[in-house]
């Protein structure tokens, strides 16, 4: 009677974009920053925002409506859904909660899972509780389905362009054309202050961006040292980035990205690695007899690092990097629209290849494992995912605004933050069809949505 | 080379009750309320609250300290951590991320695990969580530790009484005493605003008493129903209360869980169970016919309900209800400290018994799931598990204060909450040896922590 659940892993997924953006370059110029400050010093291009009527809860209405229509999977085939977020619209009231609207109205209310919270890592939490249900013997043979939902807005400041917004759906289950290899995982989790919240009344973090980047590129060697002592262990043979098709990452900002990658071959450098050549390791040895704490810090090494991966780099992480250079960080959604980026760009030679996934939350937690492609039948054939992700036309039919549109628009969701009683504009002109949008708040803090109507086939 | 866990389950338990506490019955003078109306109508005995120097943080620091030390596990043996709470101190930086310093000083960051969130579900959400990691196959062998953290705390009104504070550790492995019986979870779940925490910038939530009762006995019904068409299909006969040894409540207040008995008792009749006798089908037969609308608001079918259920729940629920009557509402740790209850009075006789739990969050998240006792050897014993909680001595040993005293505290907390740059009292003279306790919150919100000395053996 026992059900029996192998290769599982990410059997389709679909991504929300707010339409509204801003261009970096412009914003730049707004802020009175330096000329490429934030496109080649931050390496980002375009920022996505929530307007008056979104919000994670409008995002993530939206993601999963569509996935489940455009794979016509009935809502009472999913047995679990969980939701990873760190933005808090209420301290109790998960946004799962919120999402049920959708399976009560087809009668299903049969559905575990929760919230998981940790900064950036709550949706890698939620997935790997997802797939872990699948395996365990409380699978009662449904889909999971994992969301990440995020609106990344920041303080007037420095901070300000790494923002971003998103949500992204995963159905999870067996038979999946993206299997987890959940042996090999690398987990490093520890008590720090580089990015909280814990002003509660405002939507703002507080950060120490210099700290926070020393974490995660702390944690990536923990979590990487990990992942290959585990794989070796299992393998019987070493790991090094040779073995890695593609290497994604959680996307605060393109740069971190680029140096965190560079960071991964200075280790295979350091572990001896054979697939670092002869070339690479001569530049490198300078730096070999370096600290831990000072290699973190050497300019030096940063540079010469990058300028030794860089053909790796284009080969193994820029065809991750569309969307979150794009749309900016996501969040909880980052490394999953980065991702979906290596799909869009790579699938028709993705079959049989891994990539390499390193997940990192602020406070901090940090994970790095790996998933294996394994192409199947439609619907869950990289090209029907690809074809549904429709990414190319998600992004050309987004509207740039004007920075002083974005900054207005913040203005307004400060005062929004946390309120009551108040209606919104209404106005849902500029979002795709099928969007959920907040209709208004009563003076209870209950939250409205309306969804605009789907397109009708053929013209209509 | 793939691990094997069978009889996945909880270990061990701990409980760390705030040493701070009113009595009921002198709440009830203070407020001017009518003589009994919290003692009777509530159906409370006395309420745990948390002083200046005590938090959710300082709360689950000390209980995961304190079931380590008297299980002798190494931390490095932990290899998932996660914490189910509804109290935000941040709403980025997890609870368990403030753990890790623990686990941290023993040289081991490799845990998994963040917070789960929804109301007084999310303890429930991570530790299914954690008993699925066990039985996947990214399970590394290593212990889970699954906390329920909580300070419930209402503002002044008729919600008031029904404040609590605590916080569980449970070992989680395989070859447990208390075993899980995954396969007959019956869940339901639903988007309505019966409790939730929309004011940001308070500890408090809005509560819809009346309709959280509603939605609290109609989740009820409905994992019951699940519940027992699980059981059945996969064991071929019929299951009733007969075939629970014990039924234990998440619990609000006391009154509720009464409530919450007899509606399962009436269950049992509508379904025409074998094992509900010929006089309570007698008294039932009356609202045999009522809607199940009608039946959630008939005080006579309250009543006889509960006059007909009487003797059953004196034998297998009040066993519960000790720790829920005496600390009051621990959200998250109210179920696991209700268990707790269980473990304390019947540990006796306990072994080979079958504990149904029924879990409930507003929001709302809910399930019902049973555990099966199957006494191990020592120090996973009942008898050493009983010994380690010290139940009795836990209450006793409690300091009891005026109203006036807990009004005042209560006052403090609100200014405190959330707030940045004060020093605590500092005074732990109230709290047991080796509990954490706050100290700090630098102008960076930064919150800090000591730890009073552990008692030394033999009287130095």
């Amino acid at each position: 009677m026992a059900l029996k659940s192998s290769d599982v892993g990410i059997l389709a997924v679909d991504i929300y974009v707010p339409p509204t953006c801003v261009q970096q370059e412009s914003l730049e110029t707004y802020d009175g920053a330096s000329k490429g400050k934030y496109t080649i010093g931050l390496g980002q291009d375009c920022m996505s925002f929530c307007s008056e009527v979104e919000d994670v809860i409008s995002m993530s209405l939206t993601v999963v409506s569509s996935l489940l229509e455009k794979y016509n999977v009935d809502p009472k085939q999913i047995g679990r859904l969980e939701v990873g977020s760190e933005t808090v619209i209420d301290k109790s009231k998960s946004i799962k909660s919120f999402l049920m609207r959708i399976f009560e109205e087809c009668g299903n209310t049969d559905i575990e899972g929760v919230d998981s919270t940790n900064a950036c890592y709550g949706g890698t939490a939620a997935l790997f509780n997802c797939v872990n249900w699948v395996e365990s013997s409380s699978w009662d043979g449904r889909y999971g389905l994992v969301v990440c939902t995020d609106s990344a807005v920041y303080a007037e400041g420095p901070a300000r362009p790494t923002g971003g917004a998103a949500a992204v759906a995963m159905l999870i289950g067996p038979k999946a054309p993206i299997v987890f290899e959940s042996k090999y995982r690398g987990t490093h989790m520890s008590h720090v202050y580089d990015f909280y919240k814990p002003d509660l009344a405002s939507e703002y973090p507080v950060v120490d961006g210099k700290l926070s980047q020393t974490c995660y590129l702390m944690a990536l060697d923990l979590c990487y040292k990990r992942f290959c002592s585990k794989f070796e262990k299992f393998e019987g043979k070493e790991f090094s980035l040779s073995a890695a098709d593609y290497v994604v990452f959680h996307s605060p900002y393109n740069k971190l990205v680029q140096k965190s990658f560079a960071r991964l071959y200075f280790n295979d450098f350091i572990r001896n690695c054979s697939s670092v050549n002869e070339e690479a390791k001569v530049k490198l040895e300078p730096f070999s007899s370096l600290s831990a704490d000072e290699s973190y810090h050497s300019r030096d090494l940063e540079k010469v690092s990058q300028l030794v991966a860089k053909n790796l780099y284009e080969e193994k992480v820029q065809p991750s990097t569309l969307l979150p250079k794009q749309v900016g960080n996501m969040y909880t959604a980052s490394i999953y629209a980065a991702l979906i980026s290596v799909l869009h760009n790579k699938h028709v030679s993705l079959n049989g290849q891994r990539i390499l996934m390193f997940s990192y939350g602020s406070g901090l937690t940090s994970s790095m494992f790996s998933l294996k492609v394994n192409d199947r039948q439609h619907p869950f054939s990289l090209l029907n995912i690809v074809t549904v992700l429709d990414i190319q036309h998600k992004l050309e039919s987004r509207h740039v605004v004007a920075p002083e549109k974005f900054v207005e628009t913040l203005k307004l969701m400060e005062h929004r933050y946390g309120a009551k009683d108040f209606v919104t504009g209404g106005d849902a002109s500029l979002l795709p069809q099928g969007s959920f949008y907040l209709t208004h708040v009563d003076d209870l803090y209950r939250r409205f949505y309306d969804r605009k109507p789907l397109a009708i086939a053929n013209g209509h």
